[in-house]
């Protein structure tokens, strides 16, 4: 039966809330000052908003603001956040501001989430990975506000995002385009952008901040912190996996063990004659420590997530290597990064904080919830690949209808920093799910997603073993003096090393003795700078020097 | 080693093109006249050069002024296209323009570049899903120069893509931001675009073509058509698939089958009580057929790959459903749809043209390379989703860190309009790997990938077997009498059925007698005009009235 209905319900309300802001508005402006009351005429109670809340960038001026509104006028918001990174992101629930919380991952504030959860004041929708968070804004998850942050905005409210468009256009789209309403804190209101990231069309408010948006440099590591464990994993890594599978496309991660490895590869990549060979194109953010092999020629592209503090001038000055605009600076997109991360690359790699003894892994762990991000869409074999290279063939199985494979690895010591083992016989994620009242065990990765586990002492082959026994077996050979490992019986070990599902830094002719720090390309922040030409320009907390 | 080296060959490669062309350009216009001109100095020999070539739009004026290119100057060109449907874009490979191909979908075209294959005239890169080949243009096939299609742009050069953005603004942003050159060619220039769906930024040369691009109605299905099979098909999988699973979102592929399924959720979905509780929000084409449901509410958003001919005003009549922009019309977009129907919906359905006894189906058949489209991209469960809905955590395994799982569903009747059986043996596309020097054969949805098989006998819920042998069974239980079927053991196909295993029309409640094209909520493209107050306006060749 056709309904008598009205079709633009949406709009109207769109156009309602807007007539309310209309007096504050010059052009598309508001002044600082009443951005508050501007919040409270274009949120309704219980609306959907999506607060930014990137991975680096923060619409940090919004939020504040945001715990600022009456909660007489603004409550019971369902709020859908990439990553809940500020205190205050978590303050608005108990304010009564937000009652319902969608998001991707909560680094630092993965303590107070997990409380807040098991307390009932924030009650959780889901936990995502970054892309299916953002599909869901364009299907289950269409929010009715958004708020972003951007560079610069002009005149007519066209927005310059420049190094960090992370996910902004993303989460513009899916407002801008379904009568939602975009509001934009900048940085600065200029005459002229270096160029357009995203139409004026697109933007309804904008609002320049009384102060930067935050932004975290949350991927550079200090090359002084790299320990001889982890050069001698990396050497691993380097023999046992980019070389053995000719590793040309790939994904690294944040953390200390996939740095050693951009730290390896100008110096023992290079003996071992791989240039050239292995890891010519990243989906990457830039990384600091990846300015060594850039240098050395080892790298014909990087497409990134987001940007990096203090990298803006070498990008600027490598446009061979990074995506950069018309105006020379980068251009980031988390989105299309995470689609090439997910199809496009031949191996992910990445560590977490406890894997099971069947190869499952996760970072959340006892009273912390610190959620997935991107890790789980790179970090498994995408079913609808369909396109070869030599890589994902290296590992196919041997049936006629038989597919390649991508190359999953966690990579960690057996021991983590707090001493306690790594590999364990039940994940905390279990508990977390209960206590959370979460639909599934929080894993990160899978261990039928991970084809490799690299540790200390050596990497299980686990695309190689058939069975769960023989994986459980592969895995605690590597497992060290964890209760795990304890056990391991040594014939066993013997004979998956003789099947090629075990190898031990001998059979990868790994020579322990060389796994020294002399072998990095750089030892600290300050080479980075210089292998840069001084184009690098770390943030003042990384600088020993000045 | 730090190399000495120079690091913006790109941008001087495409500085020294631009200044060939740049007493032909007035702003960023070339004239139609100049285009080929234009063309033979923007596109050096073995460059990069991406063709849209969409599913549905087709950057068709570009396309026949490639073929008039100088060989001398243009030739060996890597050509990549998501959808490979113009006679022209073959043509280009014979005259020795082109040489190598990167492709996801040949519809039209599939018979053609099978031999072209096979005769060595196109050298094959590979056959990708349409998301893994967006991504690669980020990471291992970063353009040169890309030929898009837009409607119209202003004086400045920002475009308006409106319903036909597909994936227009992907491949601009791959080669906007790497130093690529863009070349659009636009319907018409205009004063005052209704919005801007590209910044002038993004693109450097503009040709006003002599006629609009081409546009296919790809999507428009005539009730017609529709059989009391496809019907019957059709009350079993809302029975039980959409009943059962409780499906919330989804996508419907193209073809009579969903077409039926979408015309039966007025009546006998509505019947059934199920209007409000299934197929709410939709990652879909903008099916007319949809229109019925639509108008009587049950659908709550529809988002968008491309457009479909004839439904731009009903669209923006209906913004509550449809994406639409400030200016009121559609904005498609078929990246982000595709990681939607990856990630955020619960139930892909669609057809194939052959389906082996294991399930394992395919559209390449004999001397007919079809590619992929989307259809593996979303027909896979996605190793990466982590979010929850009643549909997905049905499936869900039994142990203790078991996820749910993706409803994918395959639709086909046993036998095909060719007389041939579609449930085979042995899949062509094993053949066909051979015949064109696939590196794997080219699969559209596997067998252990495919939770359901719906044919005219029943539904096989194969996400039930355990072992390949319980699956060729139930696989065998719905395949008529087709060879696979022919053999069937009647106290097997009992015993399947009294495990839930499979179902026949009576153990969902479905009664045959009333499979009736009665049922139908439209029986024509007039009533599906009706049905939309006459705001649907199909193409001259779906009128039979006028």
């Amino acid at each position: 039966m056709k309904t008598a209905k009205q079709w633009d319900l949406k709009r109207q309300a769109k156009i309602a809330k807007m007539a309310k802001i209309a007096p504050m508005l010059n052009g598309k402006y508001i002044s600082s000052d009443n951005i508050v009351s501007a919040l409270e005429a274009l949120i309704n109670p219980g609306d959907r908003v999506v607060l930014e809340g990137d991975n680096q960038k923060q619409a940090s001026f919004l939020s504040q603001k945001l715990l600022e509104v009456d909660t007489a006028k603004v409550n019971n918001l369902h709020m859908i956040m990439p990553s809940v990174s500020r205190p205050e992101h978590l303050t608005i629930f108990e304010k009564g501001i937000a009652k319902k919380l969608d998001f991707s991952y909560a680094g630092a504030q993965s303590l107070r989430i997990s409380q807040m959860i098991e307390d009932q004041v924030v009650q959780l929708g889901d936990i995502h990975t970054y892309l299916e968070l953002y599909g869901r804004l364009f299907i289950d998850l269409i929010p009715n506000v958004v708020l972003v942050a951007a560079d610069k905005a002009d005149r007519e409210g066209n927005l310059y995002t420049g190094f960090n468009t992370e996910e902004t256009p993303t989460i513009i789209e899916s407002a801008a385009f379904k009568d939602g309403i975009v509001i934009v804190q900048v940085n600065e209101m200029v005459d002229q952008l270096p160029r357009i990231d995203i139409p004026a069309s697109w933007v309804d408010a904008i609002v320049v901040a009384d102060e930067p948006y935050a932004l975290e440099a949350l991927f550079t590591r200090d090359p002084k912190a790299i320990t001889e464990i982890q050069i001698l994993m990396a050497m691993m890594a380097i023999r046992g996996i980019y070389e053995r599978h000719q590793v040309q496309s790939l994904n690294h991660g944040i953390g200390f063990n996939t740095a050693a490895i951009e730290l390896l590869l100008p110096t023992y990549g290079e003996q071992l004659g791989l240039k050239g060979k292995i890891a010519k194109h990243w989906a990457l953010n830039p990384h600091p420590t990846m300015i060594p092999a850039i240098e050395s020629g080892w790298v014909e592209s990087i497409h990134s997530f987001g940007g990096e503090v203090g990298m803006e001038n070498y990008i600027r000055a490598r446009p061979d290597i990074f995506f950069t605009g018309s105006d020379g600076s980068m251009r980031s997109n988390r989105a299309m990064c995470q689609v090439a991360g997910q199809y496009a690359v031949d191996m992910f790699i990445g560590s977490s904080l406890q894997i099971d003894k069947e190869g499952n892994s996760s970072t959340v762990t006892l009273g912390r919830l610190s959620g997935f991000g991107g890790a789980p869409n790179m970090g498994h074999d995408p079913g609808g690949r369909r396109h070869s290279t030599p890589a994902w063939l290296d590992l196919a199985g041997k049936d006629e209808l038989a597919k390649g494979r991508k190359i999953v690895v966690q990579m960690v010591e057996t021991y983590g920093a707090n001493k306690k083992p790594v590999i364990v016989d039940r994940l905390d994620a279990i508990e977390v799910k209960k206590q959370a009242g979460l639909d599934i065990v929080p894993i990160m990765i899978y261990g039928d997603d991970t084809t490799h586990l690299v540790t200390e002492e050596g990497i299980a082959y686990l695309y190689k073993t058939e069975g769960l026994e023989e994986r459980r077996a592969a895995i605690a050979a590597v497992a060290g003096v964890t209760p795990i490992g304890d056990n391991v019986d040594e014939a066993k070990v013997r004979d998956l090393r003789d099947k090629g599902i075990v190898a031990l830094p001998e059979d990868l002719q790994v020579a322990r003795t060389e796994a020294k720090r002399s072998l990095l390309a750089a030892h600290s922040i300050e080479d980075l700078v210089q292998w840069s030409d001084g184009l690098y320009v770390p943030p003042a907390k990384f600088r020993s020097w000045s």
